[in-house]
């Protein structure tokens, strides 16, 4: 008998967030169900905003950046009270199930739904790569790339007026896109959450490397560390580097998805509706191994998000490939 | 007889510099001279930092962000014992005359080489479009369409999350830059420092586009306004407008430079050197009319920068197609 | 009195055409007037495919390449029976006045119209910059921009290989895409249709270069020329040059507007309605100078769409700025 | 005792393989050994073409495209008297270890140099994904994001002018690039030589989407199939179809690498020395189930490039997800 599926977007906005709201329309429709769409995450859920989506509503998605379902914060939701709001919506509308798509703070929504015994499956959406139940999150690859495509701009001013320059990337609790656009970029020092840092060490290599002629440093800094400029302030305090503190800030939420988190987000939606399907509820999609995996939300919940043993991994890379010995 | 041409860079970092130093040194040999670099702006040319430049050491530079010959800050050159120290190092050099490429603080320090007798000629380098004798400076047009960019990306956030985004884009002086990217990305508002703006009719518009559906609103912000963190704050005193303050920052002044760019540099860079050959100094190039030419650089310097009638219609024409009426 | 103005597309479609009908949209409404569109060009006009837009209806429309009305041949519109249901359908919809975006084909069909009678004004929409009555088509910068960044990409492998890539750009009767991307990349040679070459003169140039250590080789060649394998086959009879023939083909015509056409394409919507509003008919937008003009469509048809004294400049800049002498 | 560690590329260029050359130098200068670059691949090597490498000499070149050690077919090196050759100029400047960078080609010769007992590794760097012994190689990231970017700009005049566009991107074995890009841009159908295709399905699958309002239709075709015009051909004996067909060709193998080319490139380099210093020879790179890993290069070349189970996986995926049902 036909399904009606719905998906929801909740949370910080991700590129690949409406790729993978095309791929839960698409295949839930190629497997005869109805799919429906929910506006503003959480909030239009427990007001009832859910409308049917057919397949020429979600045509040419994937190339979108944000998302066409919106979202919304709706603190709410983590009562009961809202929760049963949503429940009552839900059934209202005949829907048998929801995907939804955003960060840890959705997961422990839709492990309440689940819970009210409502089948509810969660795509880990946010750029920072700090869901757990998987490797990679949708939108990480992307805003790696839109930081390194700022940080190789940046490199031109930096070189060019022989200047330090303080680039502060995205990433609250996890080093992850400081560390990979920081070796992409090449940068003389990242500095990220996961570990701790020795403003002395950092100004011996820059002073190493500015004896062997290198006169242009780039610094990539986590925001979860501390702001650039307070980083700027305490660099400047052991002498003159001609420093410039500099937020690539919110350009790395948007534009259009990377390959890989089109695939992926294509990939995460179709499984989703294969999951619901299945009758499995309260679980998060996720890759790991290269592998598509799916674990239950509570079980990722009390998980780390990060490996942080491959961190570490990547903080020595760049370390030993960025000094001038 | 065989010349000795040089260029060097000064001031801001620009897109268009290195192709302009291509087409400097290219056309300078086509013309069977010799061509000169030199390192570090104003204060290379006082230390005599001189050097020999080939055709094939600015092979593929068109396409590259930055200048290969470094800036440099260099305020002793306002005093005439800098100038004469210049003076002496082109002569030990037996250079016969110098193509800066800069902003107007550059021209203040090529008009007075051409007061001492030597061989001088500026072109016009600087994101801002801030400098006399031209309608367009090198690295404005790419500096415009990296603003774009962004402001596309962060649209996506703006929309999906239903926000107000206070944009703070490059220009102390003038507007150029967030009339163009402004109109480019279709601005709610933009504010620009050659027009007065008034918060009560800011908010009057934005209330007015929501009341019709306007869910989210960009603002465009020219940096010689305000900082766009004051600016939020004062619009947050009038009600909930879920502002976030961004402020694009240094990637406007690198990447490769657009088509425009490189075009104008070629043509700048080709056309110095003509001057140079044709014995014209203290003269500064520019585009005028879409036409190549070139104005005493004391009377350019007297002058305005910007035409204010003609961003005073760009302003107008982007209130007449922004606004939801 | 409210008027009714409509607007179409027509011919290839090119990157600012969205722009330009938002701004023809937005503008209408702005003065208080009811905007209309048109789909599927001359036909959809014949067929009565015409409906209502809001300001809403073109909202983050200016970032978008291609056209959402759509665009469609339709020969039948030479001829007076296909005009005259065109002007039928108009009188149906209580249209006052027509903006027609397209090429010089599509400003036949609107002299057509206005020779019936009715107040039609045209846009000069094609990448190829071939328009006459304008310096500057929309479309042609993105189109630069597009065929520079391909021809930036396509040297990485030229140079590591150390071969000659023919490269093809769009431009049937004109070699505007040519010249401008051909200097923005440094091409070694640029073959355009207005100017012979000779390849005798092509490979000595070349050889020339491989004896100073140049080992790759660019060559621009807009297609009306001939095509890239052509060329590669003729240069082959001349020894071992390693040679690819490369066209870059239809993503010229697709992406995001760049700066300078978002803002043309916003000046000629705009001044495009008030062109109505004063009762304008016949006639076509140009900028001209760096400033907005009108030309009577018949006296532009009758005239040249290049100016082919600045691209003989720009053939000779070209040649003096890439010799390695 | 310091070693002197060697690098070339082979094959094809792609992007990355500059950022895995700079990481082999840093590593092996961070170690405290001597780095080596070998110019145009074996033939190089076989000629002696070796040279010593600073720290600096490998600067910024993470962002850069091709490879600046050269590249060149050798056929010479099939057989033992080019190998000899390599053997003696690498013992002649006291080489121990070398690191190769390229294709299956040049895994061979690197096995024929470890068979010689020289020190030797592969890197996997091809855009096409068919190197055995690796999920992913250098360069494959980035070429499916240059297809895909140039599929989005494409489908504008698909879309725009509601036409058939049958879009060739390269892969003459794998249909990797095609699958990824494919399900990146939402293609229609994707023709892949792991997979037979009956254009009678293709062709009901158009009708199919026409029917329910599909107007445009985007066909990902990989190379090894056939050409696109070919394909355009068979297609338009069933009807008309507005068919264009367009081969993306060589830009796929140019420009700066994405974020995870560039981060692969960083730690295949920079394991590849710590291969050689462990005395590990004829064994190539990899990563595995997001793991680095090293496989004996003879048991590579005797498996299977591609896992068929994952394009299989991946063919189904887009299937269900691009169909209007």
């Amino acid at each position: 008998m036909a399904k009606k599926i719905a998906v929801l977007t909740s949370g910080g906005d991700a590129p690949g967030m409406n790729a993978a709201i095309r791929a839960v329309v698409r295949k839930t429709i190629f497997d005869g169900h109805e799919a429906y769409g929910v506006r503003y995450g959480y909030r239009g859920l427990a007001e009832g905003d859910i409308f049917r989506m057919e397949a020429a509503d979600v045509s040419n998605l994937s190339a979108r950046g944000g998302t066409v379902l919106y979202t919304a914060r709706y603190p709410e939701f983590a009562n009961e009270e809202g929760q049963l709001k949503a429940i009552e919506q839900l059934k209202r509308h005949d829907i048998d199930g929801l995907v939804v798509i955003g960060g840890d703070g959705s997961y422990r929504g839709a492990l309440a739904l689940a819970r009210h015994g409502f089948l509810t499956v969660g795509i880990p959406g946010t750029i920072d790569n700090d869901i757990p139940g998987t490797d990679f999150t949708l939108g990480f690859d992307t805003a790696c790339n839109t930081a390194i495509d700022a940080l190789d701009k940046l490199r031109d001013t930096a070189k060019s007026h022989m200047r330090t320059f303080i680039v502060e990337v995205m990433g609250r609790n996890a080093g992850d896109i400081a560390l990979w656009s920081g070796i992409g970029c090449g940068a003389d020092q990242i500095i990220i959450p996961e570990k701790d840092f020795n403003m002395d060490d950092v100004i011996a290599q820059i002073d190493h490397g500015r004896e062997r002629g290198k006169m242009h440093t780039m610094i990539v800094l986590a925001e979860g560390v501390m702001p650039a400029h307070e980083f700027a302030e305490a660099m400047s305090q052991y002498g003159e580097y001609h420093i410039r503190a500099v937020v690539i800030g919110h350009i790395q939420r948007g534009g259009a998805p990377s390959a890989k988190d089109r695939l992926l987000a294509t990939a995460f939606g179709h499984r989703a509706v294969e999951m619901i399907e299945e009758g499995k509820s309260g679980i998060c999609m996720g890759i790991r191994d290269n592998k598509l995996i799916y674990t239950p939300i509570e079980e990722a919940l009390n998980s780390k998000g990060t490996d942080s043993n491959f961190n570490e991994y990547l903080y020595n890379l760049n370390n030993e490939t960025s000094v001038w010995s």
